[in-house]
């Protein structure tokens, strides 16, 4: 249970003084924190709250959008790598952007996404590697672990042109292995049949393991097909195991998008999270 | 454009008669058909029509959902193999199926689907590899070819365990080339990593092009995300590029499941398909 951590997103009506103060009232000792929420809390406020209630910071996330932004998108970064090392998180996720121009959940040719839309998916992979190339030296500079998470192939067109882990292990390569890592979502990697050999091949890479379930059948905001563990067509234990066997110490983190928790009691959710956490993501059965 | 062929679920309230019908006015060659409408014309009379009009059948859609149906399921693809023996197709489209017990579109749980469910993914894909090695000695006794869909990971739950080209070639080569093949259908494979080389380890394998759009965003019913080539986030050139050097010299099938295609006259629907082949599926530019 000492390696629990909540994702901040999955009590989502929290600010983070009061998911840090869920998180001491329910016995966890690591959180992931959000962007947008941090920077309602402030910062330096943030990172305060953390250290004084003895919390690791599994994760901030996100950086990313590197596909369609150009320097801006390389500016925002820098923030971001600057913010995760104020708060001393663990690593920084990195949703990497999806086709240029292609704006999430926007109709193509609609939305301020859509000038410059590209259907060219090999170019915005190259993308993706050379905004990388000028992002990991500067996250490394200040201690940084940049965390690419590969997003499930559904995504692809808008949110994350990393479809794989295979992909994702690939695009670390160049760098130090403290410098930049993946993630293993499995809500996004469950499907994959190349899964296990991709874990054991990660290895020291991986920096963060996120869980939820994947529901079937999806909503109609494919977003919001995360579920509780337990809920959806996930089978936990022989991800968790590979994981685990792959040499990853780190915190198990729990990110749920969905309407129905979102709705519910946050205590509720944190306690449930608990229970299924034990029974279903690291169980023996 | 003789090798672009009209499947017929794309003019979905067409029979057999009268896609073959159309077929002929607008000069395709070619024609993928659905057991389904077969059975209603008839397995002997739809034979005769296709012969009659000088069309080659590109395919016979489909057989499969062999993680589920145990000894009916076996059954009623050989049945299946028979079928598309009298119908001269180049192959049987084969969907495999998803986790036991889940029901395409119908929550966990309910259903006529629920009992059984299993998240036992690698289980699955065995029973997948079990049923394959019964019927495809059958297939090759009767000539005919069955070729292996890997579908979109969206549907590993609940439709089809093959997620990937590689994974559906590392399940034919068992077999000899002309008794088990893949199908490629951009639909379900454009975001791969490995596309490309996939597509040239195929090679001879690859039993069936087919062809359609991903619409982004992807409508409430997952099912139906499929468009006319170029309404969507897909490059076709580079895919049928790779697929036409790999060596493939079969049809290129046009498969839409799409409710605002399914409402248009279907002579329409063709005259754009035509058309949009040109321009966007095999295109220079």
């Amino acid at each position: 249970m000492n390696r629990l951590s909540l994702n901040q997103r999955t009590t989502k009506r929290w600010t983070v003084a009061e998911a840090v103060d869920g998180c001491v009232r329910h016995g966890l000792e690591a959180i992931g924190l959000w962007r947008e929420e941090v920077a309602e809390q402030g910062p330096a406020e943030s990172a305060k709250l953390v250290r004084a209630a003895g919390l690791r910071v599994s994760s901030l996330c996100r950086g990313g959008f590197l596909t369609s932004g150009g320097v801006a998108a390389l500016d925002d970064n820098r923030r971001a790598v600057d913010e995760a090392a104020e708060l001393g998180a663990a690593c920084l996720v990195m949703v990497v952007g999806g086709l240029p121009g292609v704006a999430p959940g926007e109709p193509l040719g609609a939305g301020s996404g859509s000038p410059g839309f590209s259907r060219d998916l090999a170019g915005a992979r190259e993308r993706v590697a050379e905004a990388l190339a000028v992002l990991a030296p500067y996250a490394g500079e200040r201690g940084v672990r940049l965390a690419l998470e590969p997003l499930h192939p559904m995504y692809c067109a808008d949110r994350a042109v990393i479809s794989t882990l295979a992909q994702a292990v690939d695009l670390c390569l160049p760098y130090p292995v403290e410098q930049v890592g993946v993630v293993v979502d499995t809500f996004h990697v469950w499907w994959d049949p190349e899964l296990s050999q991709q874990i054991a091949r990660a290895g020291a890479r991986i920096a963060s393991y996120q869980v939820c379930d994947y529901l079937h059948p999806l909503p109609a905001d494919v977003l919001l097909g995360r579920g509780m563990m337990g809920d959806g067509v996930i089978g936990f234990r022989p991800i968790t195991r590979a994981v685990l066997e792959a040499g990853y110490r780190g915190d198990i983190e729990v990110e749920i998008f969905n309407a129905d928790v979102w709705a519910a009691d946050p205590d509720e959710v944190v306690a449930t999270m608990k229970r299924r956490y034990t029974e279903v993501v690291i169980g023996a059965g």
